[in-house]
């Protein structure tokens, strides 16, 4: 057996814990519920014996084979919802998990496991995962968006996660596609998560009838208006709902076209629940994208010459690991080392008042 | 004397070319005219008479001053407006320079001053040098706008040029501020580069003069209602230049936020002529900032809690090197020595069909 690592991916509602193998096959693992109520000390309870589990768990699975010995344990990598200290492991803050602001969580549960650990934010691991084992095998460069409840972000930099000076990049859930659009959150408007999350589209749907739209949404029943339903009901050819996911796309292809035109990546990979109604949102994103991108443009054919024949084309696609991309990338994490897994801008002296 | 490189900074309409000692002094220097209209082989025969020229003046001066002798040249450094392939050093496209696509620009040079050279596109050696010996001293990432005639930049990560995938990365002038705005070259509407470069600014006063705006601007003949007239205007209160100014700010705002939110960097750098109009621009552009970034707001006290106390602000700052950042980052390029100076995403396996 090869070495391996274990990853653990601690959702506001899902802890997953599995143990990866270095050559990315999935050895054991285990699903619970986070129960937040309980308070930050039991879910470090619950994460730390699910962890203890899995390893007799691999430990018993090994007797049973009887064929090789376990490889070595290579470390624990965990990912979270929220800011965090990359050199001290420290969750600075977490909107999903209330009360566990300035928690070490990597201290935490390294004192209690013996064994290093290495934290990391979800949306990151997730891009890490995708990288590794998904869409983006292969390539050493992504930027991953996450369109679930909200919408997230994680970039890749030449097979290194991008954290960026405070540890906050990837925040592309916030990029502004409709300047005087819905408020967000986060104080401005238009941001793109008010038009590509989950609680986007049901909104959405809920303003169309609202406002008197003709749609067979009107039979859905309240409380089943969700994401799913939307999509489903614009796959049937719905003109609402329709015209709902190619609002998805139309924004999504705003706020990609920015970072196409910023960093000229090879690679963008849409994931999170909403990325299941693709079919539904992806053609208005490629029109949006081609006339928004002049580099995306330029190198997938409207101005192919540009290019000196080196046709290089910038690729958007769906994420391929579901809902264990962060669950692998946490994974990855320790196999990689933390020095190599992040990096992050550095001043050599101290910023300087403006 | 220290070793000194020897930076050209080839414009649509200048060439410069110095030599800059590696403590970032200059100790020689010329500005040409360049007739881009004679044909590249005029115009690359003038450049390499320039630097031998350059040359010459600093060992003559070398001999005058009687001190120590001449340090080592480390090579030439090309700044040039357009798409290069930084492996071949082949310039593959530039707008500016009619009839330079797929010349190999480097190769030529090189082979007529028998010293290696590196090409470099203009915006990518502009930030540079703002990080050497500019806005950007002591950082090692940051992020420029050159608000010129159009709206160009380029991205410094940990020290390197980021050149994207296909070298096009950066193109910053070409992110969406109004999706519904006005028409842009790059066959989009609404691009940065139609709200904040020289040409718009230009064209905003003449949109308002046609609107029959009442403004002092109409008694400015009209050849000479550029950018900078407009800026003179707006000091002195008028509201309609005032106005235009506020918009250049909102937009260039709305950009900078979406990289702000993207990247996460510690410096975002505003240069190029337009940048001289600062004071009538930068209040709305820092208003805009504040509430299009959760990440800017966050690192600069509207949520500052949210860091756990680490007051690291991102910082938005005028350049400081004016003209002159392209010839010294340039001249730094061969200082980096080739590998060391840019990085390029990469696949280590051809990217799949879609």
């Amino acid at each position: 057996m090869s070495d391996y690592a274990i990853g653990v991916d601690l959702g506001g509602t899902n802890l997953r814990v599995a143990a990866v193998g270095a050559d990315g096959n999935i050895l054991a693992r285990t699903v619970l519920e986070t129960e937040v109520s309980r308070g930050r000390d039991e879910v470090i309870n619950e994460l730390c014996d699910a962890v203890t589990q899995i390893s007799r768990q691999l430990a018993q699975a090994a007797q049973k084979s009887s064929v090789e010995a376990n490889g070595a344990l290579l470390g624990i990598g965990v990912g979270v919802p929220g800011l965090i200290d990359s050199e001290t492991g420290m969750l600075l803050e977490s909107p999903n998990l209330p009360g566990w602001n300035d928690y070490d969580v990597q201290g935490e549960i390294e004192r209690r496991l013996q064994t290093s650990v290495i934290l990391e934010n979800d949306a990151n691991v997730a891009a890490l995962g995708e990288l590794w084992l998904g869409a983006g095998r292969g390539m050493d460069s992504l930027c991953l968006y996450t369109l679930g409840t909200g919408v997230g972000g994680g970039l890749i930099l030449q097979g290194r996660i991008w954290r960026g000076w405070n540890g906050m990049a990837g925040e592309l859930g916030h990029v502004n596609v409709e300047p005087q659009g819905h408020a967000c959150g986060c104080g401005s408007w238009g941001c793109l998560e008010q038009y590509a999350s989950a609680k986007a589209v049901a909104r959405m749907a809920g303003e169309a009838l609202a406002g008197g739209a003709d749609t067979e949404l009107r039979e859905v029943t309240n409380g089943a208006l969700d994401s799913l339903a939307v999509y489903k009901s614009a796959m049937r050819g719905d003109p609402v709902a329709k015209k709902i996911f190619e609002r998805v796309g139309r924004s999504l292809g705003k706020a990609l076209a920015a970072m196409i035109n910023g960093l000229n990546l090879p690679l963008y990979v849409v994931g999170g629940g909403v990325s299941a109604g693709w079919d539904a949102f992806a053609p208005a994103m490629f029109d949006e994208v081609r006339k928004r991108s002049f580099v995306y443009a330029g190198t997938t054919g409207r101005d192919g010459q540009a290019l000196g024949g080196r046709q290089r084309s910038t690729r958007i696609v769906r994420a391929r690991l579901g809902g264990d991309g962060g669950l692998f990338g946490a994974a990855r994490l320790p196999m990689m080392g933390k020095a190599l897994a992040g990096v992050s801008p550095a001043v050599s002296s101290p910023a300087r008042p403006l």
